[in-house]
């Protein structure tokens, strides 16, 4: 069958969803070619499940603090490691039919199933139907990375698309790579009894540019589970366990969970007969303030452009995708203030530029240790670091990187504050309330404000009429 | 004896305290009146006592969800009533150290105990001591209310003041009054097994305006104490229990907790001497940018003025009444924008103006209820509303009136924006998340944007370049 449409949108996650509210608002015709599983990336197997399986374990992890408070018969708690499981997928059943439910029926009638393939620019192939298109949205998404060589005991291999399928939580596991999902989920399933052991062949984890703040994630995160950093693991069978051995460390485990990040679904596109500019890893070149990939109607948007592979910014993607590709004109939209958050307790966060996009030479950097920060040593959740930076010589919020309790909440003040341009003069005549973790930041930025240039005199806190 | 000083200030608690450290930093001579013990209310009997006795109760009130997460054994969990009372006091203890073991010794020299008297203008009585001064801060704080007719069993009765000093907690108890402090402390003790009877003689608590909010505040907390509002409650004795009855509603209890306000500390020092103007409270009439007292060297700080019992608001007045207190020329200065948070679970928050400062005609309201949002389904905080004020023509962001999970925080964020005059499509653009309880926010705002008649065009999310 051959069919003529405005706006193709390869791959209905949360990108082409979001693309596709923007080509309906145009009044464009528009079809989805959907190749697998419908359901976003973040309700089926990412954001969403993992936080389910997080609370459960910081709850569990939480009996900890009883004896202290005075509550009794904390020792007498346990995990069922079948109905813990059975808790995520019933709750993450719940969010995937949010998403699709309404949007299955809804699409059944612009939706083919299949592996798209372009044939040549403005043409594409799914199985035996002909798509002839004005513009392309590529949201595909991203599948995990699973090293060819491990492929012979795969059955003993969870990725974070096979985890939350899990009928029961293993005895013991290791976690080979620590980013962002490595960590939330190592650190989860040691708390849920789990024996976990995290590996990563390189010294420096979960994605972290600050080294202060790096050293308070390893030092924090190794008490809980053992940390195996800088080597690269190998992995061998032994009767029905597997064995991983990093430089002088080994261990015998159940499964392994592979989280050495994901490759963008690119795969069998023929992107070639399209004539666009591919990077090194395969991606289209584009410009990520349009999601244009050079001068054609292709745009990109969401995991497979590998860049901020987060809910909010595929969304934000997907709808400057989709507007462009039902428009005549391109038009450039301003990206939002960087926001990363790794939801292990404490959280690690960054907001506004890391490190390495800093002249060390031109910014001062206001630090607080939370070990005596009132409000979490009540909490029993008193440890970590804040680091925030600031221009030297204006005191211009320019980024913070944070590891500590409700560190989501606080990035997204900091994360505000610097996408307004603020100085950190203006962030301390705000209200702090007490005894709220916002202090924390108080202190930090009191740290910052103490070493800039450029001072305004009067008390740093409260304004002149 | 008599002294000659520069400063004198009445009361070393927090708003004191801050006063102090101005006048110290403008080189003045200063002279400390206490009457009565050491110790902030906000480290001794306040802020930070009621959130390690709340810590304690959500802790253990968890528990409620540990079956539908996996978690076994909950029905062996139980509150040991003596041991709560002691890790309270424990750390409670280690805050006032905090605040005055350094202080005590520093200030001993600049100390003298008792009741301040004033004489006349420029002089004032302590004891046997005279004391001449240029200018004074009256921070002497507050103190619970006793209506007196329950002065009989007042070895029954228990204020904010004798609250952490009982040795375990009752069997039951009838909290007289559901402001911040009656909710707080009358959900925190239901949670820890105590059968708790709140009481006010009033149809509206909590000091909420909002009245979805209020209704959604009755509505929850009532599912875990009982309510009774709207009729003044009546107590006698009863054998070694006392009857509480209000309008048809009767209980027996232990033990009653007084939270029914506090008045400020000002009988016995003798202010008519000084010739200020007093409001009907017998509160000396003050400018609330300066402190200042008419045109005296007269400072008022803290709890004392009544006006806005908060810690931070403390500071900030103790801070502007010091540094005027110890200059030549009156400075005004901007207070924070407002920002109100009753630590129950889910948090009651107001940001910025309250309903009642607005005219209804002129504003727009948007609302998310949080029973769908799906961190909060996670964390089986589900319940509340965000409400959201702004300007009907502009979107301009005036206030918020919050009851949700995690409300402290996102209260801060709705202050600091307001503080800085943004509308709420300012705020539509910035970096929201996923999955976190600023979401909710952001469905709040969303639905306030669609209500403002000047709308921008284009996507409200994302900002053309």
């Amino acid at each position: 069958m051959e069919h003529n449409i405005d706006v193709v949108i390869i791959g209905a996650g949360t990108a082409g969803l979001y693309a596709l509210s923007q080509v309906i608002q145009n009044r464009k015709s528009y079809l989805i070619v959907q190749n697998g599983e419908l359901g976003t990336t973040c309700a089926r197997v990412g954001c969403m499940p993992s936080k389910v399986l997080i609370q459960a374990a910081e709850d569990y992890h939480r009996r900890k603090s009883f004896e202290r408070e005075g509550i009794e018969g904390s020792e007498g708690l346990s995990v069922d490691k079948e109905e813990i499981m059975e808790f995520v997928r019933e709750l993450r059943d719940s969010f995937v039919e949010r998403v699709h439910g309404n949007n299955a029926k809804r699409l059944k009638d612009h939706m083919i199933h299949g592996q798209a393939e372009f044939i040549k620019p403005g043409q594409l192939r799914v199985g035996d139907d002909t798509v002839n298109y004005s513009s392309v949205v590529i949201s595909s998404g991203s599948t995990p990375v699973i090293p060819a060589a491990w492929q012979s005991f795969s059955d003993r291999i969870i990725t974070t698309d096979s985890l939350f399928e899990m009928e029961e939580l293993p005895e013991s596991m290791a976690v080979i790579g620590l980013g962002v999902i490595g960590l939330e989920i190592g650190q989860a399933l040691a708390r849920l009894d789990v024996a976990v052991t995290g590996v990563d062949m390189a010294e420096k984890i979960g994605g972290i540019e600050d080294p202060e703040i790096h050293q308070s994630v390893v030092d924090t995160l190794s008490r809980e589970f053992p940390l195996w950093l800088g080597q690269a693991a190998e992995v061998t069978e032994e009767g029905d366990m597997l064995r991983v051995t990093a430089g002088e460390n080994t261990v015998l485990v159940d499964k392994l969970l592979l989280s050495m990040g994901r490759k963008p679904n690119l795969a069998g596109m023929k992107l070639e007969n399209l004539g666009i500019e591919l990077d090194q890893q395969g991606v289209p070149i584009h410009n990520p303030n349009t999601m244009q990939c050079g001068k054609q109607p292709v745009f990109l948007a969401g995991d497979v452009s590998g860049e901020r592979p987060i809910m909010h910014e595929a969304g934000d993607e997907g709808r400057i995708a989709g507007t462009n590709a039902a428009r005549d004109s391109i038009q450039a939209f301003r990206r939002k203030t960087p926001l990363a958050i790794t939801f292990c307790d404490p959280n690690i966060c960054t907001a506004g530029a890391t490190l390495s996009a800093l002249d060390p030479d031109k910014i001062a950097i206001g630090q607080v240790n939370m070990a005596p920060v009132g409000r979490a040593l009540i909490m029993t959740k008193n440890r970590g670091l804040i680091r925030v930076y600031g221009d030297k010589k204006t005191g211009k919020l320019l980024g913070a990187s944070l590891f500590c309790i409700k560190g989501e909440n606080l990035a997204h003040l900091m994360a505000w504050c610097i996408q307004q341009d603020l100085t950190v003069f203006d962030l301390l005549k705000m209200p702090f309330y007490h005894p709220v973790i916002e202090e924390a930041l108080q202190a930090a930025l009191r740290d910052l404000a103490g070493k800039v240039e450029d001072k305004p005199g009067g008390m740093l806190d409260i304004e002149k009429l």
